[in-house]
């Protein structure tokens, strides 16, 4: 995973572009993806896909003629999505271009400016501060040109159309936290999937800008989703060590919402932090906005609005954790596992409990509690992920036993 | 407010009488009231207009001659609503007419007794203590005879006939908590409003005796307020520094109880305490009785079985805060503009997300926020007192945000 | 109390068999009880009524000529349910039907062995270490052979067929607080309900072996009970002086529920703990498996997995408190006390508060708000258990009030 992050950091990326596509040719080794292009100009929703950026230098020559603010050297330097500049500029108009951030000197910030034609650099406060008086050479030499915009996703089948969906963004240039760690954790995860003998269920990975990409999904596959996704996870600023934390979808207690807060309930050290869906954050925004309204939470460890290295220099590799990292994709592969696992089945013998013995079953003690739950509670209502919330059993050990019973006659599955 | 204060504070007051008619006088000087008497006698609902009350002169000669007891002195002397009696009477036969609160033993208690005709005097217990033995001259010149009871509204109007009630009591005489601030507040809350440019609602201030005051208002308009009232609130006991306290109408998610929530949230320095309705307290008893169930609540500060100066001569000028009721009166009109800027919206882009630039809006990052928190939560049946209790954005912030959306095409008013 | 306890104490019980039968003929001494005797083969619900258990003598002989584990000095040495066997095995071959506690040396176990035949004896981990080499002549003198189970239950008739059902158990020999307070328990306040005058509902103690004996009971009754079972409480580890607590019945809300947990509240001098239904613990498993769903909750102090002492020796005299039984005597009384109590009302007058005073009450300050809340709540559904809870009303207070509103025809009761 370091061997990828490190392949993947210095990467120039924004919501359209070259850096995209290399980004996501690098994450295909990992897992199988399909690219689409969606041409600049297209309508995606209330959307526009907007043109496609290129950037080939840019820089600023100080009347000491030290290159400085060098996109190659950091790519948070040029405003992203910057418009096109060349010329000689004095330090006052130059400073009316530059973005720093007093209160943080040392951070260079990250500063788009997608919707609004400008040109700018971004700067720690403190070199900002030591910039001399002079005339400033300045080259942006960048163009906005009819392109596309590039999604890419891949589809693991299942034995049902029943779909999960791991969703993860991928426009941010030279940010750890958020974001490079959220694709990366979702390519892995699919490593994992496709170690499992069989799948109920259909996975489907994706991977695009921020906000205009899953527009542009949902516009294309929204309608479908609505009827197919079981459950969906945004991955974001997912790379720290800090606990894992939980956002509910729109729905509040879809599948999606309990089998995650079963999950990191089980696997947590301290209590967990689930939250109420809001409609600030990431993709989630889309996936849950009133027309859809599907079933997709949101997982992160330290959230984009709650650390001060967000959309900074700061936020980079000495600041995210790869042990946490593998730690999370098995976090994640278990809630999927959760969701392979849950079933729905309706107890045979609702009049009284049945006589476990009498049917071949000859349960330990602990055993014999996790039957008496499986057989009370059935009832083709509870699935086994409310069993095992209000039992403490495990979701496998009740699974297990729940196939036994099956086999022994005394429940059966719903569909 | 404290000139009113003192001028209000000498008058004997009780639930019918000349003292009523002279303070509901008093306050038209600052809210135009218009007064309606009811006959003595006059069937209102399960209750009976009582007698007028009219008292001439009411005190005690002791065995040496001291006058003592004089309701001239101190209103609380002489038990509310006392029948007449003139006569000499040996201590023995006095003691059986007095008053007093050995556990209080400074105060003066307020005791009536308008169902069960007798005659009587309150008394400090240490006063009460010191009474010599021998022959006392007794004089109550009272008298009941028929007249009628005084009820005082003013109705400020505004564009729809959706009615808001502002209810306070004017039966107890010099006491300051419960209840001389109530209708004070009341009626500079008034004041506050008529500044207003424009009013969506429709404001009724209502005062007069407590209990069959409002019995006799839900006899005449109770089934009209049924249809037109928004929201109300009774004002009791809300003249100490204490920090303000809400009881929930019956109903207890009304809009009179949301908007009442939320701006107390906002104000307030520590947790708010807030109460789900009980039957017992003031006027919301009848205006949240079963048969009218009206989005009553009451707002206090000091309530009236949690302070041992209730219903004594030790509720007075020194127990209440004048700066403590500029304070209320300005977070009363805080709710009541919640209440005008309330609106339900209906977004137009339910598909994820707008795209606020293209439709002209080119928001701050804070703002951005809340047209986000508009956009996804416009459904029509949510309000913006909802969304800024969800958002934590304020109720002010998002009714321009909204305002901006309806202009931009985005949200449509929904009535 | 203590006399019925040391006279069943000794008696060797199981799920059948002549311990039983002598058992409830004691108990027939307190309250007169109904035997029923369900012959061995006979098939309830899902279960079969087991053949009966015959205990003659059972005991060891060490190599020393020592006789150790003889029932007749503990019946807990015998393992529960044991098949005959009479010979000599070594010590290898005894340890493999020995049971003991390392963790726990100085107990005697308790086990059974109920559906898988076997032979075995329990032993203090202590003794068990100490026993020599060599050889060891062993007598089970036991049979199983067809017979029948024994039930009793008693029928105390009230006005109504209401029914509030009182259920514990009768199986395990030698166990204090699990199980033998609970039976007796039962039928102390069976006396107690016998004083009073007159009962509005019909009342059934029932005794029987743990699952198999509500197993037959709802076999031959459940249908019954369905329709006319109020209230019904599964007393079970009820012997200790640690805090009454409460397990809801499936339903949660169901009256049984509300009145238990409206008398341990009252009764507590701190926080009560109650507890949602769970589907392991005792008979209320089957009372409330989905297939009867009965409103059965379970009353217990010191629960079956939170003490050492469970299933072992130390289960004894010593480790119960007869003041605390006693006192659960009466707990258990006032509950039943708040079911006879509880009715639900309709006012009469539900616009605004009836004047009082003209219906002839002339209620203390505490009876008005009493008054208060009965009138205001009262609307049919409302149940005087609902308004003391909320109230902080005694139910008899409540129940006095409500009876004077009747008279007085400001409520009338609803059926």
């Amino acid at each position: 995973m370091e061997k990828y992050f490190d392949r993947l950091w210095p990467i120039l990326r924004s919501i359209t572009g070259e850096g995209v596509r290399e980004t996501h040719r690098i994450l295909s080794e990992i897992i199988p993806l399909e690219h689409m292009e969606i041409p600049s100009g297209t309508e995606v929703l209330d959307w526009t896909v907007p043109d496609e950026w290129v950037v080939r230098e840019a820089y600023v020559i100080t009347p000491e003629k030290r290159k400085i603010l060098d996109v190659k050297e950091n790519n948070l330097h040029l405003l992203n999505y910057s418009i096109g500049f060349r010329g000689k500029v004095s330090r006052e108009e130059l400073e009316s271009h530059l973005y720093s951030l007093p209160e943080n000197p040392t951070a260079i910030p990250y500063v788009t400016s997608y919707y609004q034609p400008r040109w700018g650099f971004c700067i720690s406060h403190r070199e900002r501060e030591r910039l001399p008086q002079g005339e400033y050479e300045v080259v942006v030499d960048c163009e906005h040109k009819k392109g596309s915009m590039t999604l890419s996703q891949c589809v693991l089948p299942g034995k049902t159309r029943n779909e999960v969906l791991i969703s993860a963004y991928t426009c941010h240039p030279s940010l750890a936290n958020n974001e490079l760690c959220g694709p990366l954790i979702a390519a892995f995860l699919y490593r994992r999937l496709t170690a499992l003998k069989e799948r109920k269920l259909t996975y489907r990975f994706f991977f695009g800008p921020e906000t205009i990409g899953a527009i542009a999904q949902l516009d294309q596959d929204g309608d479908r989703l609505k009827r197919d996704l079981l459950a969906g996870y945004v991955l974001t600023c997912i790379g720290t060590n800090a606990p894992l934390q939980y956002k509910r979808s729109r729905l509040g207690t879809s599948l999606a919402d309990r089998a995650a807060e079963l999950v990191l309930k089980t696997h947590a050290k301290a209590p967990v932090r689930t939250l109420d869906f809001f409609p600030t954050g990431s993709n989630e925004r889309q996936y849950c906005s009133q027309g859809f309204n599907l079933p997709v939470g949101s997982l992160f460890r330290t959230r984009y609005d709650e650390y001060p290295e967000y959309h900074t220099s700061l936020d980079n590799r000495e600041f995210v954790s790869f042990t946490a990292m593998e730690e999370t994709v098995d976090v994640c592969f278990q809630i999927l596992q959760a969701l392979e696992l849950n079933r729905r089945y309706r107890a045979k013998h609702t009049r009284g409990e049945p006589c476990f013995s009498k049917h071949g079953l000859k349960p330990s003690f602990e055993d014999l509690k996790g039957l008496q739950w499986l057989n009370s509670l059935s009832d083709g209502e509870n699935d086994l992920i409310v069993i095992s919330k209000l039992s403490g059993h495990s979701l496998p050990h009740l699974a297990n036993l729940a196939t036994q019973c099956v086999h022994a006659g005394l429940l059966e599955p719903v569909e």
